[in-house]
């Protein structure tokens, strides 16, 4: 038996799909409820994950896949993680004026997701907000993030391939990518490249390309060999070269597919999922059931009369039984 | 009684702070033990994060700010979130230059700190660390982070300064300020003041921390009020601007002090460390108590048997039973 809002948003009703996001938001439990009506539906849809440094163009690019995707008649959200800064209460202007480009289409969805004051990476709910975008019939998800850092690795797992843009100007590219973001891409894109240093920027990527084939390690251990990441040039502002990213993403989520690995990367998303779920549980379980001492436990070890893990196993042991 | 190896970490023998470190990295009881007694030791030591995008030079300035610190005589300890980029074997050229150049010089220690494979954020052992090196006698201690992203945003918790370092021409530089980093920051740093645009900087921080002031929201609600942020210019290869910086710095750590800030930074930070020793604890209680269960979980999810707050839920109640 589904209720009435699980209905509705397997119906692919906007106002249903935008109500579902809120509840899990506001980690109601109605929204767990939800989507454990909603996850069955949402099995199968594919994720694109587009990251990159600030200013290399990223949402214009994304603007470009999404048009992209729509005249190919796919049906497309985007879930864009939004390190809200108080100065744009909480949306960066680009996300705005997108959704607004976008807001006669049917065909899609977007939505900005907060990370603010969240202990580490993704928000918890992303996994929940693509789950509720494809059982609604966006099958196609994208998952933008802004910046360079541990969101990328996470963006990584969740995602079935991941775009890295970059950009001559946009930092030190090369720098950018040494910082650990260039092993989560599956296809890069150096977009503004009619700019000065962008076949130096593609030479590099390509460089570093070579030496990680030969090179001493993988990011990722568990990962199928034999996906060797395109590096394509493109100049979002004027559409240039998206046919070509969207033909290398396809190209990847074939190979995906023929090697095995989507399956494992489906279970490796689905593992984050249930970590995310048990560490909310968690933060649930202090507030609950040993209220207000965390910040007792908190004092004493500012106060250097205890320590982190002295006060952790008097918490778990409390919580644990 | 104090064990050996916490006597020796005391004394400041840098073996045994290698070694005490190493124990907390692996996760070995014997390191939580050891911690246990250099905690109090370590109380009250000076933490500065050092944090920025790509390529504005913050490993030649962190490397300044240790000259200039050891010009006071005070002994330096880093640590360096390093995001472990599989080409250079975990760790960041910069750093291993910096290491040679003060390898002779037992006033200062660093440390790199791995990210990989860590779900969320900063190194669980980041605080862990510190604490280390606050023990031994290193009391002025800088975390450096690589990146723009979440990482920042938790650097602002562990740390009793945070310094941003920007550049021109190093990413947008605006833009990297307005996702999110910017509301972290004690004080800006615009290094490369020598290089075009840097002037534009200056005054595009400036006016954002003007609009910051009267605008609609604050980071951090429970921040006391009445700092704001100096923005000093600096040409780190050439050593300029760091008197500027180093006074700066002292000055945001007056000011924590006689705000009463300081003390509720330490709580802020203490509350971190043991919610992090809480999640260690739950993943490890997942491997030693239900082993394989989450995999398995993960499988249903993953066939859409399932979903990850049903999943959640069932190893949730047996482990908080």
């Amino acid at each position: 038996m589904t209720s009435p809002l699980a209905r509705r948003v397997l119906s692919g009703e906007r106002n249903a799909v935008a109500r579902a996001i809120r509840l899990l938001d506001d980690r109601e439990p109605a929204g767990a409820e939800v989507l454990r009506e909603l996850w069955s539906a949402a099995a199968g849809a594919r994720v694109v994950g587009v990251t990159g440094p600030p200013g290399a163009g990223k949402s214009t690019l994304v603007d470009c896949l999404i048009e992209a995707f729509r005249a190919r008649g796919e049906r497309v959200g985007v879930a864009a993680v939004d390190p809200s800064s108080p100065f744009t209460g909480g949306a960066i202007l680009g996300d705005r004026i997108r959704m607004q480009r976008h807001a006669a289409d049917d065909g899609v969805f977007i939505r900005s997701l907060a990370t603010r004051g969240h202990l580490g990476g993704l928000s918890a709910s992303t996994l929940d907000v693509l789950a509720v975008l494809a059982a609604a019939g966006f099958r196609t998800l994208i998952l933008e993030t802004v910046g360079v850092g541990q969101d990328e690795v996470e963006v990584n797992r969740v995602a079935d391939s991941v775009l890295l843009v970059v950009a001559p100007g946009a930092g030190d590219a090369v720098q950018t990518l040494k910082a650990g973001v260039m092993e989560i891409a599956h296809v890069f894109a150096v977009n503004k490249a009619d700019q000065p240093g962008a076949d130096q920027v593609a030479r590099d990527i390509e460089q570093l390309l070579a030496y990680r084939e030969h090179g001493p390690g993988r990011a990722d251990p568990g990962a199928a060999a034999g996906w060797i990441p395109p590096v394509v040039s493109s100049v979002a502002v004027e559409g240039r070269g998206i046919p070509e990213l969207l033909e290398a993403l396809d190209r990847h989520a074939g190979w995906l597919r023929s090697s095995g690995e989507e399956r494992r990367r489906h279970r490796e998303r689905a593992r984050v999922a249930i970590v995310e779920q048990l560490r909310g549980r968690l933060d649930d379980a202090l507030d609950a059931r040993l209220p207000g001492r965390l910040d007792e436990a908190a004092a004493r070890v500012a106060d250097g009369a205890s320590d982190p893990h002295a006060e952790a196993e008097a918490l778990w042991a409390e919580l644990s039984s």
